[in-house]
């Protein structure tokens, strides 16, 4: 079995993410969701090791006084970051972990762990980011017109990512999500024993 | 409309290749292969531009010396190689030129071309690989160990590729082709016009 990957995923404030990553999460039975850590304390029915770490300021800045918080940022007086351990767990088992992360984070992580596949969700354009922003009809004109103010300074953070994934298509954006993750297992980089194998009739992979 | 690729395909002696290739090619209008040229004589039926482009040796050295072939070999006297111009007027257009290959060849086009795509097609295990050959029931005894030997020296030359396939089954593999194409096409290198389209409301690409 190979090692799975460790996949960043960003967007731009109303991006529609979670919806592909939902219709992708429900094709693929091998993927997984890191789990955040955060010296926050714990609301009612929060589950530790499931919606979070919860960790002390001393435990916390352990972490990442020793390399092992993959990014991490303070808000509201709380750490939130993500711990490498786990995520590295996972990996061995095969599993591919997805980080969500804001639109910043993907180049920090990129330098920490080099062989991590990160993709960028576009929205077709602005028009369209607008239109489906609208289209929920919570929010106020003025929460709108923040949120494309903020998606215009984001979307251009997509060109430190490996891969783009336009969202125009739910399907289509799913389907190129695993296109992504197929290829990505079939780099000769991720399969550096294969030679060997086949030259020793090793088991194959599939 | 984005330009399209350049992929290069190897495998070593009886490695399935073109039956891989013939059942992508199926599933894909966007496919062409590229046409080689050779300074040999047309046979009966041979259609210049279409089996081959006949060149003559001045021709053919031309292009060499103005750095227009994407690879060259002498076989038995005559010159055969891929012109570098068909191939770009191509993927100008937009479809996906493959260029089969042997074994040695992928490491000179990816210094020439280097965003071409590479794949190496490698059987499962040199048994299989063996039972392949002989299953054919064409070949003498000496033809098959010699075809064996020679596998077993160009499959290392994998190394040098970008994506590793496995032919195990035709299915699965011509799949693994189809999803390296799609995620080749996402990378962000091929798409360093989508923020600027995004933010300009321009046309989406899907």
């Amino acid at each position: 079995m190979s090692k799975g990957l460790l996949v960043v995923v960003s967007a731009p404030s109303g991006g529609g993410k979670g919806t592909i990553l939902k219709e992708l999460f429900s094709r693929d039975s091998n993927l997984v969701f890191s789990v955040s850590a955060t010296t926050r304390s714990p609301r009612p029915g929060e589950v530790h090791g499931k919606h979070y770490y919860f960790l002390s300021r001393e435990e916390f800045q352990k972490l990442i006084s020793e390399g092992k918080m993959l990014e991490h940022a303070e808000y509201c007086g709380n750490f939130y970051g993500t711990p490498k351990g786990p995520v590295e767990a996972w990996r061995e088992e095969g599993k591919d972990v997805f980080l969500e992360i804001d639109v910043a984070g993907g180049a920090q992580i990129k330098r920490l762990v080099p062989d991590c596949v990160s993709i960028f969700i576009l929205p077709p354009s602005m028009k369209v980011l607008e239109k489906r922003l609208r289209a929920r009809g919570t929010e106020e004109e003025a929460v709108i017109e923040k949120r494309l103010l903020t998606a215009r300074k984001e979307i251009p953070c997509a060109k430190d990512y490996d891969y783009i994934v336009f969202n125009d298509r739910l399907e289509d954006a799913a389907a190129d999500l695993a296109s992504i993750l197929k290829a990505e297992k079939l780099k000769y980089t991720r399969n550096t024993d294969s030679i060997e194998r086949v030259l020793n009739n090793a088991e194959t992979f599939r």
